[in-house]
């Protein structure tokens, strides 16, 4: 006997949404913040996770203004910079992921340091304005605080700090939810991962639901 | 000030694992399925994931035997596909995600269906003997439970189902428990995604933590 099931995809969402809705405590976000964090419990399956998202007072306005001005967004990995919706993104903004780059291993070498963190110096062109996603690597998040305690370094628009896991994911974001650099978005604790950080910049490049 | 962390990628991993192994109650899995499970939970982020963790008892010798045997992983989603880690795989198997296929969009159309169920119809060429990973749409999961409603359709080796969500992720998932047309994984409830599923399939490729 065939299984039936809801099969419209707009059908899906618009449930998915509602029951978040329903379940999840987000008074505490503005208007501006709430789709970006409806989103990322979509992506996690998981009511309970609005309790470790912090953003910024300023971080989804100068992400979105970011993203309609045509930043650039880079990411840490496939897995995150595959999982953009393209055309959710209002100005055709390029994704960058620069961990394949054949320069990686060698730097990473010379740097004593993982090809997640060294792939970061490549970033460092299209860094200026850019929306940072890193869903993956602590390494890399710590890469790049390092790298912005520079003042020659360029300054991205906005960061989405969500390494996920066991060791200096949740110390990462610590360091960059205390320095704050720029605008940014964390998960606290050793949650966080590529689902959840595409589902950041899919709501940031735009309201549809 | 720079910031000090881990550097070392090999050392992260043995730390990770050791947290894991420390912090979640493994004891009901075999020595089999203990390190998918455990790298389930390293790509979570979350010990207690290991809750929702169920393999039928053939699942990860079926799927391990047919990996080293050359098989397809067949995916649902890029973000599962891009996942993979291909040094680890024992045969150099195909990673195919059929979802970009430009005859996806009017196919879903003609079966009232989205476009993550239609693709799951390409691959029937691919599917005798494959690992199937489905880590994102319940929609896929229910659609290709039907097509092995279908004695004539061909069997994969082995199914990790793992969509995640608030509509049809359960159910789809519990359809597949229930049924187990062949040896299958899954993870109960509306956790899963691409990540986790990705998890599962890089430790089914190798033991190497």
């Amino acid at each position: 006997m065939p299984y039936t099931y809801e099969t419209n995809g707009a059908a899906i969402y618009k449930e998915s949404f509602a029951t978040i809705r329903r379940e999840a405590d987000l008074a505490r976000f503005t208007p501006e913040e709430e789709p970006i964090t409806v989103r990322m419990i979509h992506a996690a399956g998981m009511v309970g996770l609005e309790k470790f998202v912090h953003m910024s007072p300023d971080f989804a306005t100068a992400a979105r203004a970011a993203l309609a001005n045509g930043a650039a967004i880079l990411c840490d990995a496939y897995m995150v910079s595959e999982g953009v919706t393209r055309p959710r993104l209002p100005a055709d903004n390029p994704v960058i992921c620069t961990l394949r780059d054949p320069a990686v291993p060698q730097m990473a070498k010379d740097m004593s340091n993982t090809r997640s963190a060294a792939a970061l110096e490549l970033w460092r062109p299209h860094l200026e304005g850019a929306l940072v996603a890193i869903g993956n690597a602590p390494t890399a998040l710590f890469h790049l605080l390092n790298m912005l305690e520079d003042p020659d370094c360029p300054r991205p628009a906005a960061i989405i700090g969500c390494p996920v896991g066991f060791v200096g994911a949740r110390e990462s974001k610590d360091a960059l939810w205390e320095a704050q650099p720029v605008p940014s978005l964390i998960v606290e604790g050793r949650l966080g991962g590529s689902a959840i950080t595409v589902a950041a910049i899919n709501a940031i490049a735009s309201y549809a639901e």
